[in-house]
């Protein structure tokens, strides 16, 4: 059984459709909750491409119900959805090393859900440096400086380290709930992550297949 | 708004896997729920193959994320969970023909709950002379004159039939719960779907993606 008290780390890259309900839902969950996340931004697509795991881009029936499906959601959360927004974007990588960035300066919750009120609501690319100039000002942080440090070398490797710590964990898409190293993938399983913590989902031990 | 009394249609194949959820569940659902449910077996793979929809059999990872999932979801339903029964099954087609024979003659319920329980339970095909002649008995069924049936021309048509109609209505896994023509993929979305039969679920008609 989980340990409660321990935290949920929140694999996401900014650039994961789903992701959107996950960003800006949590942070109420989590007060709501009692719960401790832990902010573990990655590069999805550098996992989905090396796994061949390509979900929506030659599958239009499916992508057609993704985005059906992550409005009905946003709905059922109360979300804006102002319609489908540019995907994929080009920017993932780097909107992803700014939030690392982000993280180690304690603003990373509002600069994801900046990004993501910019894709989802505004319906714009997240990372280009327009977007940034005005999105990291209204966090109070200067655009250039961030810009210029995210796009540095030293940043990029530690966002495939990021990276490489979450395929070893054994993430293949984005949002992944991880208690310990019980892995719940999709915004629809935070709930079952909250249950693993809690010990109310359990799985008994002589059928577990790990 | 959907129409509250209109029945949902359950979409699904023997053959997929986290259908074993929704199948063992379902009747015990649309009792507490009073809901009306029109069971459709069609040939999922048939649709997959044609939309190059390959969730698991050349990517690992996301495969045992998968056994793993539906083995803690079965958990929480309180539903057998063995093991990794043979996956993918050999008899797709056949188990799904006889799903349609036992539609017209009123016990597919039962018939395909027996053929998961085959699977999921006793870890072996389903839809096998051999696990036939045992599961058909059981139901009271003889089993020589339905795999005769099931393995003549015209039902093979009518499954695939079915499996037009599931393409026709944007259907391209399974299970998919299907409110008029709103979609709902997954044993996961049942919810999703009955809050869409009674208007508990909207989305405001200007961020209509449809």
């Amino acid at each position: 059984m989980a340990d409660p008290k321990q935290p949920i780390d929140f694999w996401f890259s900014i650039g994961s459709t789903y992701t959107y309900l996950s960003v800006m839902r949590l942070p109420d969950v989590a007060r709501r909750e009692g719960l401790e996340i832990c902010w573990q931004p990655f590069d999805v697509r550098a996992i989905m491409v090396e796994q061949n795991n390509i979900p929506f881009r030659d599958k239009p029936v499916k992508a057609a119900y993704m985005w059906r499906d992550v409005e009905r959601r946003a709905a059922g959360y109360g979300l804006p959805f102002a319609g489908i927004p540019p995907y994929p974007i080009k920017g993932l990588s780097r909107a992803n090393r700014i939030a690392l960035i982000a993280r180690d300066e304690g603003w990373i919750v509002p600069y994801v859900q900046s990004a993501y009120r910019r894709w989802f609501q505004r319906l714009q690319e997240p990372a280009t440096d327009e977007s940034l100039l005005e999105d990291l000002a209204a966090l109070g942080q200067d655009a250039r400086r961030v810009i210029a440090l995210a796009d540095a070398p030293q940043v990029d490797a530690r966002l495939q380290e990021q990276t490489e710590r979450a395929k070893r964990l054994g993430v293949f898409g984005s949002p992944t709930w991880a208690v310990g190293d019980e892995l719940f993938w999709g915004d629809d399983r935070l709930d079952d992550a909250i249950g693993w913590l809690r010990g109310t989902l359990r799985v008994p031990p002589r059928l577990g297949s790990r």
